[in-house]
């Protein structure tokens, strides 16, 4: 026969009782969900890497429609969102240039939009512009909404991902030593999650960065006041022999602007290669939102430590995650 | 379990036996609907009502594919006949920008590209920025074919649905007094409306517009010889107090090229606020076909009368109608 | 009811038990294919015919998820690709315009983006600008690729599908004698289709085109080493009363730049019309792999011997098979 086997998916409705009460109505923010949550959360993305490949046989959200309303094109979002998606057995509205073709060019509000589209579908994935777009989606819409980045803002999906990415890899969050490398002033993924890994235990944290793309006061005092030891090193060597994690992110050129020069300073200060292999840890792990430049090297990728495609696997099994707990509840 | 529960959907298979041998082709343009095909498709759409809510159960239209060609984006349109599509569990081949991506680019024509297209689907959706495109296209093709807007000419289902609403909202279409508000000389919308409602008895129409934008003499004598009463007024407060819709539009600054002073004149001429709020009936209502700018203010939404983003989801359950009666039939 | 009937398909699994043990992994390029081969897989795409007319019964591949990525825009190709997977069940993930929007824009390699590609789907289809792109695709990738088109290099799908449409339209490949006409020196399909074809016995090639664009060395001492017979002409009327198969092409006015001049005077020099049709055989036919501009007139669209729309439709019939070989296997 030209179908494929179904083997039985027992995904368990309630991962846990204790949080039976647990509501998620929206994902707009890493700072929304405590330890607790996310444990559970990565419980059921656990569940979903089964569930993915068996999909013809587990369409657990047939019948339900996502919108994926997005103002500025991120591909590699939106696939995985709509990937994720689709493997659950539900169908997509795509709109890939929102800002440019939709009605938003005639002047109409963010909200108006809003309370169209959820006319028409179950669930918004918007991805957006400006800061804070996905909290006032959230406000004006009956229906869930995830945030898929709204400007500087946030970008929550990727901050899970990264945390279930560590978890997955190394086991546990505790007592975790993570070195965060390169643009730290621009980079949402890493301000992201700094925030979600001082919820845990016993962290210390290393910034690398060239000077012009420092981490910045309102990050490094919350960690303070979270109990989370961090320090600024300009080694990275040292660094990289001392931690679990190498979280390494692409300088991003789009935000020097005219200053090609400062940019070109910054980029190549820190890359990730083989003499950084050769001092890590065994067990430690090399990670990166990708797109990646030439800020990690081609021949580190054969490097089982190198676990950024892992990493962006992982994204869509917590977008299942999350599309399931938030159109059918635990 | 995950499962939503499936309520037996019972849509009827021939709403009327009177109308057993209507056939419904193509949707071209608003006038070839007559008074009781309108009725037909008004009940086929609230049937639609209830199978939205359960779109897993009813797949009416499961393995139909609807090619959405559209030569110009319209963000809105395109997403409320895909999910229409999907809510009825058929599929969409969608292209949003046809004219710059397609072969049109390297000079195939309209109707080549049809021939192709219509080898691929079992229905096209035609956006176009040429008025007679959809009947070029229609004349082509061996599936059914809807138009969803060709140039300043038809917007068909914009009409169907403008009706549809008045009819929901006010529970009845004779003896009809509405006000039409805004853009009249270039409103799409406005001129098929005045259309179609001329097939009902008793109607009365006010034009509230600014100089510049007039309802044209093709629509007013069309009225006359119709039989329908209509004046031009400069009140919108007074129009607003004697009517069951006000049906208000924006005016469009797309067309007024480098006149941006006229524009500005226009513009704010005629706001629907609080003050129009307070003289209309209880039982009136406020309509737009969407996107609205400040031409509505804000504080109107929260108004039980404000029925526009009703309408827009009366949309959603007209095209859903007119996609089932083309595919399935009565 | 409002379900369509099912009738039963009686897909056959394995056309033949010779090549039972034979493996299609990627589609790359037109000369990967032998006689053998091409036989196989035309008896698969003559079983798609039935199964496209009943869709919703045959959801082969179902669960499946390919990804159609595209650098550069082919809403033809890309529309044929997606209603092939849509018609056998399957889901896609689009898009169309990977070059500009995707982080190759940030400049993230090819082969980075397709282990992200991969990590999402069960089948990539890659368009790309650069030739090589689908062989550096499929070595990077664990799932199979199709190569709908890379730069000036191959288009496997277009070259299959021409010589299934000889086939089904001829009856037979051996002993055929087919012109080429038009644009000769760019056209990917028909340097292609002269490959594919010289795997056939007793072929006579004819090359009809203006000077500028005239078929180059490689191919015809490709052909002289095949023993296959190639001769150029510069009498259209002639070619055509000789032969089964006009394979007319546009000539592509991108290649020419700014020399307007040497375009104007290739375009128009061979055209077919209805003097080439009074000295065509009964049995002959036109075919074109269209975008058509002028090089066909349209009085002869309606002469049964006009191929070519019925060639765009068996398109969809070789992509189904390649989309079902692929992912099931004979």
């Amino acid at each position: 026969s030209f179908q494929r086997e179904c083997y039985s998916v027992d995904v368990k409705k309630s991962p846990t009782t204790t949080k039976s009460k647990f509501q998620l109505d929206d994902v707009i923010e890493a700072q929304q969900f405590e330890r607790d949550t996310l444990n559970d959360i990565f419980k059921v993305a656990r569940e979903m890497e089964s569930i993915e490949k068996n999909s013809s046989c587990s369409k657990i959200l047939d019948g339900f429609l996502m919108a994926t309303l997005f103002y500025e094109p991120s591909t590699r979002t939106r696939l995985s969102f709509e990937s994720a998606m689709k493997r659950l057995g539900g169908e997509v509205l795509t709109t890939e240039n929102a800002r440019e073709f939709s009605s938003a060019a005639k002047g109409e509000t963010l909200e108006d939009t809003i309370r169209t589209v959820e006319s028409y579908s179950d669930i918004i994935v918007l991805r957006h512009f400006e800061s804070g777009a996905a909290r006032r989606t959230a406000t004006t819409a009956n229906i869930p909404v995830i945030n898929a980045g709204d400007g500087p803002g946030q970008h929550p999906t990727q901050a899970l991902l990264d945390v279930y990415t560590i978890r997955r890899e190394i086991g546990s969050l505790d007592g975790l030593k993570l070195a965060l490398v390169g643009d730290l002033a621009n980079g949402r993924t890493v301000r992201s999650l700094a925030y979600l890994i001082a919820k845990y235990r016993d962290i210390k944290i290393y910034f690398v960065s060239p000077d012009v793309v420092k981490m910045k006061d309102d990050i490094k005092n919350y960690l303070t006041s979270m109990g989370v030891q961090w320090e600024e090193s300009t080694n990275l060597l040292e660094a990289a022999s001392n931690c679990d994690v190498i979280y390494q992110t692409r300088i991003q050129r789009e935000r020097f602007g005219e200053r090609i020069d400062l940019y070109e300073a910054a980029r190549g200060k820190y890359i990730v290669d083989k003499n950084v292999l050769n001092v890590m840890p065994k067990h430690a792990v090399v990670m990166h939102p990708l797109p990646r430049l030439d800020e990690i090297t081609l021949d580190v990728d054969s490097d089982p430590r190198a676990a950024y495609f892992r990493q962006a696997k992982n994204g869509l099994y917590i977008r299942m995650a999350l599309l399931k707990l938030l159109l059918l509840g635990w």
